[in-house]
Parts: C-alpha cells; structure tokens; sequence
C-alpha cells in the first residue's frame, strides 16, 4: 500500500505545484482552472480522465461551464500520497499555473 | 429572457423526473448517477456535454470514480426553468432511473 | 508475444460476432455503426477509446458524423488475435448488432 | 446555401493552411496529425468534436493510435467552402503546424 507524505516530503512537493492549495486538514490538493469555454473545459478533462485511468488514480472534480476544480487525495493511504503528486504535475504541465503577477 | 417555473408547472414537471431531487430552497435539481466504472461515468459525461453545448445549458457536476452528480438550475433566470427540465429529461432518457423497489 | 487465431478459433469466435466482416486477406475484422447523430457516435468512440486504452490495444477506426468505421487487427501479431475477438465483444456489448430482418 | 471557393479565394486560404493538402480532385483538404499517444490524440478529437458540432460542420476522419487524419469537403455544396477553410483554421490553431525545417 501507499504511504502518505510526511511533511518534509509534502513541504518540497508543494513547493513544485505553486497552483494547488493544501486543505486544512492536509488530506487533500485543489486546483481551479479556467478556460476560453465548456468546450475546452471538457477536452481538458478528457485528456486527464484518460491519465487517471492509466494511473488508476482518479480526481474528486467539478465543472460548472468554462471552470473545472479538481480536488486529489489517496482515499487507500487516508491522504496525501505520490500518486497525487504525480497527477497533479501531468496537470499543470497540460495548463501551467499562470506566471505569477508582478 | 427564460422565466422560471412556477409553482404548479414545477410540480408537474418533477413528478416525471422521479429521479431528481428539488433542493431545499427550491432553485435547483440533482441527481446522481452511478456507473460501472470510471470509463462509463466519463463516457456518459461526454454525451451529456455535447447536449450541454448544442442547448448552451450546461450542468453543475461533479464526478467521482463511477458517480457522476449533476445539478441544474439557471443562472440567468435564477431558479429552475424549462431548460433545466429538458437538460434532465434528456439525462434520464440516456440514463432511466431505477424502477422503484416494491 | 500473443499469437494469431488458428483458423478454427477464428471460424468460432466469429460466429459470434455477427456484425463483424472478416477481410479479404483475413487479417482484419471490421464493423461499421449509426448512431442518432455525432453527439452519439462521439460518446460511444470515447467509451471504446477507454477500454482501448486499458487493453492497450487500440481500433483503426473513422468516423463520418453519425457513422463509426471500426477495423482491428493486431499488428505486433500480423493477423487477427484474441485481443481483436474481446475487444469487437465490448463494442458489441455496447451497441448489440441489429436483429436480424425478417 | 453556401458556395464552393472559387479557384482564386481557394489558393489565398490555403496559402495560410501550408499544413493541408488539396486532393487531386481540388473537392478535400486534408491534414495528418501525431500526437505524443493515443490519450492525447483522442483528446484532440474531443475539442475539435466540439467545434464541429457548434459548427454543425463535421470532418470526416480517421484515428490509429497517434496520429489523426482529418479530411474536410462541404457536402453540400460538393466541394470547399469557407466552412472548410474555419475548421481548419481551428484545428491550426490547436496545433500548429511544426516550424519548416531549415
């Protein structure tokens, strides 16, 4: 089975995924794009809904028009795990958090 | 602009659409679905956001491994309509509800 | 590596696959499907194009607005194999071919 | 109904499509995409599926694996129309054409 992060590991892998935000409980990572349209929207979540399968490591996500917020956890390990890191990189290099302002 | 139901005509629409449960504030409608699999859940999604696109109505919905809630109501109007009526009867045809037990 | 069908196995396993032409040079089997529309005949390739990918093995297939071309062979093989055989099943699992008329 | 290019406005709009070829009988452009798997050329599809049904303008094309190959003709007029020369233009856009070599 998996083993969840400790918070050294946890820390350095956020650290890498400036988009996603930690729940205050740790348990889990969220991330909120947008898109010019549905359309895109829902290609996009085609083509991470094909990565999770391969991964067997499926999203917690809603879509409402050109918005998707995906939430990842590891429900097997009780929490945050590499599997969730993993699929939030093939995540962000699909749509890059945008360049910070400033 | 597309006006709300009232009263009566939502009555008699919710009585077809068994499936769907009337939120407490009366502005919106939900179901949930369940599949045999992600890949199902998905592939249902992908025709759903074709009909979603073709009618500019698109659901608020969330998936999960094999569930897939969806909640319909309109933003423009702000509360429940004949387009989220449609969007609903056309889920149940692609989906019919479970016979009731008993 | 996985081999061809010998040509008994080959007669058998197509009995059950009605829907499916054998080519000339017996090496493909192919079928071609209408859907209600594109929506539909989209929605069904995404359901396919999932199971494809979790065989990891994947159809020729084209498609022309309501109409889905689907050829399978088994090109590390060169010939028709048992993966060919389940993966024309799921589609027929998916869309049963029409009763025969009369 | 729309009209068929004339033989000047056809060879202005392919000079900016150098990515597409005219088939010989002048009524098709077609183009071949690869992608880096089968996942994200299917991906593609979705998006340009949904153009297509916005559009009511469907390609008539043809999926192996990675690679895509998306032929489009006006029906309806018998040959190219703007129609054409639109869709392609998106699909452009997706993905553009790999620089010329030298």
């Amino acid at each position: 089975m998996i083993a969840c992060l400790d918070p050294d590991r946890r820390t350095t892998a956020l650290r890498d995924l400036p988009a996603w935000q930690l729940s205050k409980d740790g348990l889990t990572i969220h991330r909120t794009l947008r898109f010019g349209g549905f359309a895109a929207a829902f290609a996009f979540m085609t083509r991470v809904a094909f990565e999770a399968e391969r991964r067997d490591h499926h999203p917690d996500w809603r879509n409402v028009y050109d918005r998707v917020e995906i939430a990842l956890t590891t429900h097997d390990a009780g929490g945050l795990t590499e599997r969730d890191i993993a699929l939030a990189r093939f995540i962000d290099d699909l749509v890059p958090p945008a360049a910070p302002a400033g």
